[in-house]
Formats: C-alpha cells, structure tokens, sequence
C-alpha cells in the first residue's frame, strides 16, 4: 500500500457529515480525498481534491469512481457491492471489505451471522412470505424490519396484536421479539489488516421519556464494570468474527435483566461515536483512519466525561437553516459546536452536533439540557 | 455582519499550514472560505471554495480578491496593507486590521509602539543610515533586526564587535541591546470587536543547548505564577492598546534577572500555539475565528501538559517528502502527527509538527525526545 501520510488517494462512497468529519481528521495526513455522493450540496464538497456527483447505488458510476483512487471506504452502507466486489478483484483497496458490507446491508443477513456466531441478539425469524408471517414462531409483541435499506428507524414496524399485521411490510423482512429494555448502549471497535482490534469505552443513550426519543449520549457509561466488560468483549469478537478492517458501531440492548442483545451494526463512523472528538485520547474519525491504513490503532481512553447532543431541524421550518442560540452556546466552557455545512434544514434533519465535555458529569448533563433548549435550527 | 455559522465568506491572505489549520477548524462552523497564495501547491489548496494562486504583495492582486469576501483575515503579516485599507472602507471586515498589520510588519514601529505605551523590551534604536549604526549609542553587542520582512532568524544579524559592522545590513533597521536571556516564553491572546480579552497560559521554548535551536514548546509553563500572570498581563495590555481585532502572538524573554522583555507581535495564529489544539479546552485557531466573528472568546485553560515538536525537513534532502518512523510514532500514546500537506521537503522546511500530551510532564517530555529522533522526514 502507498504510505497514507503521502500521494495516497482516499475515495469516500457518500458525501456527508461522517466523511466531512473524517475528511477533518484526514488534513493530519495529507491524504488525496475523493468523495461520490448523489446530493451536489453535500457537506463534503467542498472539502476534497474532487467532488463526484453521481448515484452510490449505480454499478458503472460507483466503479468508475473508485478506480481512481488507492483505497476506497464509506461513510453510509447503502451502496453498490457488485462494484465493490470487482473493484478488489481489480487490486482497489476496499475497507470495510465489500462482503461485510454485503451483509451489514441485509439485516436477515446479520441476524443470521449473530446466531451463528453465538452473538447474543433478540429471538427473531427471516419473513420471505405474507404467509410465514401469519404463521410465525414469534409471539407478541414483535418488530418487523425490512431486511434492507432502513435507517433512523425507518423500515421498522411494531407489531402488538394481530390487528396490527394488515399494516405489515410485504418486502422481505424479518421479526424480532420485542425487547423491553433498559438502556441503549453501544460499542465503537476498530481492527486494522494486520489484526489489531481496539474497542471504545461504552456509551450510553439517555432516553427522553416524554418524547420517547435518544435525547443525550453520554460518555463513558457508568454501569457495572462486569457489563462494559461483556459489551466490549462482544465488539471485540465481532470484529475478530467479521475480520472486518476499519470501524464498526455495534449497537446493544440492555435488558431489564443486565443482559446485552447486539442490535445492530454500522461498518463505519457512527453518530453514536462523534464525543469521541473531543472526548476520548483519539477520535472514531482518526482510529478509522489508522484502520484502514494499516497503522497502529490509537488509545480509545476517555479524556473527560463527553455528552453528546444532536442539533436538528426544529418541527415546522423547511428553508435555509439559520442557528439561533449560537452565541449563548459558545459562552459555555467546554461545549464544542460541530455544524455539518448543510443548507437547507427540515424538520428532524441532522444539521450537526454538540458535545459538552466536564470532569463533573452532572454540570456536564446540565450543559448539555441548556444547550439543547437553547440552540434551534430554524429557518 | 453576516453569521460566521452560514452564509459568510471568509478569506484568507496565505494559503500555508497556519491557514490549513484554521480551515481544519472553521469546518466546524460552515464557513464557507477563499485562499490566496502565490504556491499553487500550497497546503490548503483544496480545502477550500476557491484557491486564488497570486502575489500577496500585489495590491491589485489582493484588492480583487478582498472584494469576493465579507471577512478577511491572515496567515502571513507580508501583505499588501494599502489593497487592505481601501478594503476596509469599502466596508469589507479585515481583521487583523490593516493599522495592525502595517504597525507589525515594521520592526521599528513594532518597537516604538512598544515604548510609547510602556511594554517593556530590549533597549533599542532605529537604524536609518550607515553613520547612525557606527554612532549608535547601543554597546556590543547587539542584534541588527531588518525592520521589515524578516521571519524565523532571516533578517536577524548578530554584532559582537566593531569588527563585525562590515557584514551589517543596509537596509532600514533596528538595532537591539543583546539580551542574555534564560527562558523563551510565549502568550497567546484573542481580542474580539466587543473588547473582550482573554490569554492562553504561558507556554516556555526548550533550548537544545548543542543545536542552540528551539527544540520543544510546552504548555503549560511551570515557572513561578508572578511570572505567569506578569506575562498575562503585558500580552493583555498590548492587545487592549493595540485593540486589534483577532489572534496576537506575544514572543517574550524572561532574562537572568527574572525580567520579561517582549521580542515581538504576530497578528494570527502562531507556531506557539499548536499545542493548543489537543492541549486546551479551545485552540488557538477556534480562539481566532471567535474573535475575528465577534463570538464569545472560548476557555483558553489547558487540559493537560503537552510539548509540541515542529517536524522539519532532514538536511542534505531535497524532493518529493517520505515521513520516516511514523508507524513508531503513532504507536505512542497520546501523541498527535499533523502534517501540513507539502509535497516536497527542503532542509528545515516546516514539514509538520507533532504534539505529546501526558498528565506527567516528564513522561511527555521523555516521549516527545522519541519522536524527535524517531521521525525523519527525508526524500
């Protein structure tokens, strides 16, 4: 491989705020980035030696694109694998390698390498058929996911009772059994080709009851020591299953028993890994990096406690996005604003982040509730 | 003023790794940003809008480009002044502004400044003709100073003895009493257009006292706390007297007697202020985008200790760069690698720089003597 702090020539498949965050990242090393997205406003654009317009799911335009560079990663799974595929043959680089994420894509997929791999996940059934669904195993109440393309839960459906099947998704899908859960946790692991894998401390996502919505990340998790071990162990293993190279979000539950189900995974930086920036000793940005350029993987220490904070679109505007609130923000110490470059907002749309960093982690839980009072995009 | 987190355009007079940093960091924000320099391979090349390949010292040149922008600002002090004054009232925002500018680009009246509002420096006197320096009521020895373009030792020459006046330059310059001095130190301070001021903490220059260069910056200084805050208060008032709008570099010398001197003014980023990047709560280059948009100056408290290393081209090699030791390098905890993008490497050229932080100070320092002899940049 040409060394990656020179003349390499890095292609991102998709232009938004993952890869304009490791584009920030990758300045330190002098990498030739080069990134296809289909939006011609997408916040990478203008941040790269060349900006390809064009669709990440279209065979020829995904392999054009990637015979230009050395070495080609993705900051969204939805792309073409065909391409990828005969893009290694042809001696690219491709990392995460084409056939993780070919299974990554399809949840039924990835359902299935949990259980064969003894991953702990929820009880579910592979849905081909309107018939299989009426006559499944599963008992109420269930989840129905759409084996592919769903993200920020779209593509998933609650089933209580029978009533609910008219509303059921006829694509194929699979059921899962409904977990009650008590927290929502995640692990960031990376594994370079030469087999080093390093997992990020666990983070944890504070649910907002009355809206019934991920309000905060915080960062690092206080459970149980026995817990954050077992979570890491899991990524760990998943890593080391998949001999994936590069990052990987491994999403879990835990149950109102402490026990952890995966729930799913995500081969790339992850929204659930952005405190990292300033939380932790190296970034998910810099340890994709380092992972997929073959160098040592970084110190994934927590600095400080980091809680993070994503600043969307508020209900009701649709425009050109304007920040109110900024100013009284940046009067907080420790906060740091990470706005994506986006033009237009919409409702719930991601225009960026925040994170407030504390050694004192309620003053930092504090912060952080000020600060999502007070910063709204509008229009 | 438009808002620094949307639609403005920012310009940036120098194109070199000082505004490569800054661009790392306004990405942040949305800013949208246009660079001239007269390298068409000059390190922010292609992380920005628009990169304007001409003379900064050209009026036209720099006037034409000035009108694209609402905000201009610099990475180098030797820049057409007069293109920035009409600017300036043609209602272009140029921050530094051009008074700031033109004061420091003359040693002299960097000097005179220093005087009239009682900032203590080395004895000195201007030098406009051959007869002054040989009447000059300075002893030896002496430095002679270039009043204008002189940066990093060039423009700078020593006078031990009578015998050495037949080598002086003459060219306007300055001559300044030979201060034996104990310590390097520098402070870095922001002022932004409401008038708020705020200092980062002292940071020290370790001498190599073989090489008689500058080997390693840290931050945070531990020299006695009357030294600290007699240093925070000369860079305090000189950015009030100056009411410059934007980043000033403070270069001091605290002499054997414990007396701080000035040396000189930077009106921008700094080499001694990189560190402040994984160093403290803010950088130095977020503290310069604050100031210069008229936001809330940030925390300037260190987080850690941390040493900075400039990476310089090894001698006797001249070419397209290769980074030796790197992988070394990066196996170490805590140690950030930034390299400014310059394809080709000259002996002594800024290459990079790598910062080290450690809660224990020796350690670092330890560690930052590995990764100066670790990494080479050779060709």
């Amino acid at each position: 491989m040409k060394a990656f702090y020179g003349d390499l020539k890095l292609g991102i498949l998709g232009g938004g705020q993952l890869g304009r965050m490791l584009i920030q990242q990758a300045i330190n090393y002098n990498v030739t980035v080069k990134v296809l997205d289909p939006d011609r406003e997408a916040p990478c654009r203008k941040l790269c030696e060349e900006f390809t317009v064009g669709s990440l799911s279209d065979y020829a335009t995904v392999y054009n694109f990637g015979k230009k560079v050395d070495l080609l990663t993705i900051e969204i799974e939805k792309v073409n694998v065909d391409a990828l595929e005969q893009l290694e043959r042809e001696g690219v680089l491709v990392y995460p390698q084409s056939r993780v994420i070919r299974l990554i894509q399809d949840k039924g997929l990835q359902k299935q390498f949990f259980k064969e791999n003894d991953i702990p996940t929820a009880e579910f059934q592979i849905i081909s058929s309107q018939e299989q669904l009426l006559n499944s195993a599963i008992p109420f109440p269930y989840i129905q996911k759409l084996r592919r393309d769903g993200y920020d839960g779209k593509g998933v459906y609650k089933v209580i009772s029978e009533e609910d099947l008219k509303g059921a998704f006829t694509a194929p899908s699979l059921i899962e059994r409904w977990v009650d859960f008590e927290k929502e946790i995640a692990v960031i692991v990376a594994r370079n080709e030469s087999g080093e894998v390093k997992t990020f401390p666990l983070v944890e996502m504070e649910f907002n009851p009355q809206a019934n919505l991920v309000e905060f990340l915080i960062s690092p998790s206080t459970l149980s020591f026995e817990i954050q071990q077992e979570a890491a162990l899991i990524a760990h293993k998943i890593a080391d299953d998949l001999k994936i190279v590069g990052l990987l979000a491994v999403e879990m539950f835990l149950d109102k028993h402490g026990k952890i189900l995966v729930n799913e995974l995500a081969p790339r930086p992850h929204n659930s890994g952005h405190q990292s920036i300033e939380g932790n000793v190296v970034s998910q940005f810099e340890q994709h990096l380092r992972a997929i350029f073959n160098q040592p993987l970084g110190d994934t220490a927590c600095l400080n406690n980091a809680i993070m904070i994503n600043v969307l679109g508020e209900e009701g505007y649709e425009g050109p996005a304007v920040y109110q609130g900024i100013e009284k923000v940046l009067k907080c110490p420790g906060v740091y604003v990470h706005l994506y470059g986006k033009a237009l907002t919409k409702p719930f749309r991601k225009m960026g982040h925040v994170t407030i960093v504390d050694a004192d982690r309620e003053q930092a839980i504090e912060r952080a509730r000020y600060v999502q009072k007070t910063l709204k995009v509008i229009s």
